[in-house]
């Protein structure tokens, strides 16, 4: 099924404050599990987040993370490479950010961009780019293989709420900070995007891809709370045995 | 004043529900004026956690930024050197971790365990030691003089709360994983390592420490809050103004 096709939001029968409340526990026992999978300290999980500017990265962080502790999370926001981070391969920098055991790391942006942007921009030959589609099923594949779990989110918004998000960041003085000129020109290239998006979905599915209708923002915290938590469940951290030599 | 006269906990006539309220408020506080750290992006926040095993400072963590987006703070946890840190001067793995314009990082451990472990354990020359002090002065005074707010905290517990603490970790199963024989070990060193404490209090007062009596939770996150958002509202962090050539 191609993006185009998927819904952005949530259909009428869902009950919004329904949906709230079961959010707020799920987002509560992502906390306890989270606990767990930090105390017992084999397992680690990676959560990518990648989607559309304004498409609620930024949110869906702080209110899906709302009780974990910051001890045992972080969040690396992946931004236009340096020029140190461009001299290697485009891995490298996202290999270093890897969560070790025990932790959980959130990707804001992520080695996707590295197939997303050059394609829509045409700076790379198509022959590197396509590479980099495997390379990056062989590099999940591995993080998958050696105890981290992978999940990967895209948040899915209409080109509309794009543009009322965008324009709000223009008129609320609170949210100018967020706001980039480039972001407008970004969103005139939405089709192209979509299609590359499409490609990785088909291409890049070694690790699922959950796409979620992200226009009503409780509706997207909901889906993505319930993947969190039954991953961490699927995961059962335990607490680990007393170790002592003491008598 | 020495560490040994100081309370660990509040005084009798300080009210708890009282408290607790006025923490309640002060971590929300805290959230909102992170936000416009992260906004602004100019200046960053260090908050310095040290204090004795079981002291509390994972709590505090979890407690005092509670309502902290997780993409704005970041928490290193500072163990034991590996062989590559300790193949570099002491401050090197400590600089690597100080936060970027806009971000708060909190410190389990610091720098400072590279005076209280030696001193203690005599595992280097004093005129090693001796000269930390000094080099930790300079270290900070250059971050404060670079944008970075330095917070110091020394969570002060008392022998007897301490020895309940890591008995308590051996004897429920969801604290297991915190027990290390070593604690106990460290423990029965205590007067050294206050001594030490002492000794940084009176040397290392470049950027102020704040000693926060921690028998009580409720109490150290009160007054924690209380200096973490007394900072955060003297950095007078502002949301930027709408930067754009569009029109």
């Amino acid at each position: 099924m191609k993006l185009a096709e998927i819904k952005t939001g949530p259909s009428k029968s869902v009950d919004e404050s329904d949906i709230r409340k079961k959010t707020e526990e799920m987002v509560a026992a992502i906390g306890e599990w989270q606990l767990k999978l930090y105390a017992e300290s084999k397992q680690s999980l990676l959560v990518i987040l990648q989607g559309m500017d304004a498409s609620g990265k930024d949110g869906a962080i702080k209110d899906v993370f709302a009780s974990v502790n910051p001890m045992g999370t972080h969040v690396i926001c992946f931004k236009k490479p340096t020029e140190l981070e461009y001299s290697h391969d485009f891995l490298w920098r996202i290999h270093a950010q890897v969560p070790p055991a025990g932790m959980i790391h959130i990707f804001n942006r992520s080695h996707y961009e590295d197939i997303l942007v050059p394609s829509v921009e045409k700076f790379l030959p198509e022959t590197v780019i396509k590479k980099r589609f495997q390379q990056i099923n062989d590099f999940e594949k591995m993080l998958e293989e050696n105890g981290t779990r992978v999940l990967k989110f895209m948040l899915h918004v209409s080109k509309e709420e794009q543009k009322e998000r965008l324009q709000e960041r223009m008129a609320n003085p609170k949210k100018f900070w967020k706001h980039k000129d480039s972001d407008w020109e970004t969103a005139k290239k939405w089709d192209a995007y979509m299609e590359v998006y499409d490609t990785i979905f088909e291409k890049c599915d070694t690790c699922k891809w959950h796409i979620i209708p992200s226009d009503k923002n409780w509706y997207k915290e909901y889906l993505m709370a319930e993947v969190i938590l039954d991953a961490l469940k699927d995961m059962k951290p335990e607490y680990p045995p007393l170790v002592t030599k003491m008598k």
